[in-house]
């Protein structure tokens, strides 16, 4: 038996019928905030996630050279190839650009619950804006998207990457420093942070109020803390902004100031923003996005850029975790023919009611009355219409109710008022 | 500015609106005949697909080592994939099992009008039955898809890999002759047929039937020909009853029977077909399928199997060139304040729309009435929604039909009565 490579799955019908609900629901609610789908290959040129990323990356992809020699990664994430894509072929589109994809990526991980080494990613970028509205909007997207799909608890915490350099500034702290810290910020250790500086001679107090300065929520605390920093000040004041709008017109009321969320420090710049599911323990985070600058890296003209990406696979998890119940995907009938002799005929029934949009299916094994009975049972169908020779001669068949077992005889042109 | 790989496609928001248009056809039709989808990864071992169709196909193949050594590829085809997954985990399920994907794949081609490197197959298996009603509901499906995606001029054709073989073996061709006349069959060079058996010292009345065998639509000069070889005969018995079904049961009109299909002899067993779509010229083929033997390959219990692979990006392709109207999508509104002041009344305008499930966006730029409208008519809208002051202290807005240009003053709470 040939095996499925590691850390790659095969998604079963079942599995498959809720992955599309999930994103038929998202990417209606993509369009519905005026955003648009594109699609990107499934591999770029190695350069251009270099570019993006440095070098270290290459640690976590998949690579090849082609028979050219050309250098080829399968995508780790999506936001480049849409930037590349952006450059190439839209720049010229008035803005702004609300543009929206999925699709698989790809990264030479450990596999463990949650994370793959092929995975989905939702995703969109906001071009040409960045006024407290429209970021206010992109946030929001992000929590209504999750919330559209199902999900009950989720969290959202919203910070500015400019704020926290400033802090960092403010407290003194090295680069060198920032290095060792960025990983412990984002994993919340505060006991850690606590002993790292101590380590390094900070004052007591200092260390103190930088901790509070990442755990509290409350907006005028790093006010006071930011007050010498003009722009960190102007930034906050913004964040303030985004946060009012959130939870006042867009009604999101599990929302909160949170300055420790760092992510990739090298191209986010200002705004970022996470949501968790709790439901999930350690693997919480299913959405993570900000503004960013990428496009004069890629060589085009300079315009705010803003998105955020959500992990597919992830949202399923925490769904199935809350026990969501994902609408069921019935046949609308199962057709048998009492004998073959009327197999021509019920393929006739079948093949009417599927032109007129119903999911039908029919015994194709010809195996007789009790088998295909029993088959019928064994899937998800509503009701099955059982062929018989007498009842033909009225141009009727009998419906069976799966679910009560009531039978009734139908006239063949009433069929479809029946199912 | 970095370039995207050769063979490639980025698909740009019409291009995406027209294939989710055509992919969301395919499925429902795809359900309405009782399949349900399943979908593998991108890559898989190399050995899965050296094992279905020998070492040659390496050569057509883009495949790497894992940082383990592991031989992967990314997938040429569906097929394999698909019974590899069949074999390792749906074995058990209820026969027939109906199962549809759709999925991109890899191919390392010269690239050419209608063939990328990397390109999208829908396709289904049908496992478990070998009956003439499940052999023409299987083809029928293919071509109802097809018209249903609202292609206009499609033919199909049906052959038999067996009969083939035994007209091979009654004109006395070698396996070696085989060979090479299978590319030609393939393309209907029938001059090249007729000068390489002349070569060969084929009698010109072998020569003049055998060409007739591959030209004729007439099931009964068939089976004439091969009458001593009762296996072919009854091949050929069920080919004409499957033919019956289409025409008859399905209704399908432009359906004929072709000797001269051939496909990969290797795997393929007995029953296949073809539709094409004239209007594409020389890469006319949207649709390939039949009856093959690929389970006991895979070590799973052998059982009949057959099934079908659509061209995606060609069927995009003949719908283009059949200049098929894909159907529009608009937002249903843009929302325009007057002024900035508004704004919030405006988000929060917009924000309950889009609860009601309208797609609508709004001016995030704050850049005044006159841009505003300039991009409301860039973009494609139906109706803007003006946000004034004077007509809010009446709770009311003015709404623009941007089609007419007529203007009407609306309640805020019966907006959603007039988009």
């Amino acid at each position: 038996m040939f095996q499925i490579p590691r850390g790659t799955r095969d998604f079963t019908p079942e599995e498959m019928e809720k992955r599309r609900y999930v994103e038929e629901v998202m990417r209606k609610t993509f369009q519905r905030y005026g955003y648009r789908e594109i699609q990107t290959p499934i591999f770029e040129t190695l350069e251009l996630f270099t570019a993006k990323s440095g070098e270290s990356i290459i640690e976590e992809l998949y690579f090849f050279k082609d028979k050219s020699g050309r250098d080829l990664a399968l995508r780790p994430e999506l936001t480049a190839p849409a930037i590349r894509l952006y450059v190439d072929k839209l720049q010229m589109e008035p803005k702004p650009l609300k543009l929206f994809y999925f699709g698989n990526c790809f990264r030479y991980d450990r596999p463990q619950k949650g994370r793959y080494r092929e995975f989905m990613q939702a995703g969109c970028e906001l071009i040409g804006t960045d006024t407290s509205e429209a970021y206010a909007e992109l946030i929001a997207l992000a929590f209504i998207i999750l919330k559209n799909v199902g999900l009950k608890d989720i969290k959202l915490y919203i910070g500015n990457l400019n704020v926290l350099s400033s802090l960092f500034k403010i407290f003194n702290i090295t680069k060198e420093q920032q290095k060792k810290l960025t990983p412990l910020i984002d994993k919340s250790q505060f006991k850690e942070i606590d002993s790292y500086l101590k380590e390094f001679g900070f004052l007591e107090k200092d260390i103190e109020n930088f901790i509070k300065s990442l755990q509290t929520s409350d907006a005028k605390e790093i006010l006071e803390l930011v007050e010498k920093d003009k722009q960190a000040e102007n930034e906050m004041m913004k964040l303030n902004e985004i946060l009012d709008l959130l939870k006042n017109v867009f009604d999101i009321k599990t929302c909160e100031i949170k300055m420790g969320i760092v992510r990739g420090l090298d191209y986010y710049k200002g705004l970022v923003f996470e949501i968790d599911a709790p439901v999930l323990g350690a693997e919480k985070q299913l959405c993570g996005g900000g503004a960013y600058e990428l496009i004069s890296l890629f060589k085009g003209k300079e315009t705010p850029t803003s998105g955020f990406a959500i992990g597919f696979d992830r949202t399923i998890l925490a769904l199935e975790a809350e026990k969501y119940r994902f609408p069921a995907k019935k046949l609308d009938a199962f057709v048998i023919p009492v004998n073959e002799e009327l197999t021509i005929k019920a393929l006739e029934i079948t093949n009417n009611l599927r032109k007129q949009g119903f999911s039908v299916d029919m015994d194709l094994l010809k195996r007789g009355m009790s088998k295909s009975l029993k088959y019928a049972s064994s899937i998800n169908v509503d009701k099955i219409i059982i062929v018989g020779k007498k009842e033909l001669e009225n141009d009727s068949v009998t419906i069976r109710n799966m679910n009560t077992g009531e039978q009734e005889l139908v006239k063949i042109d009433d069929l479809h008022k029946k199912i």
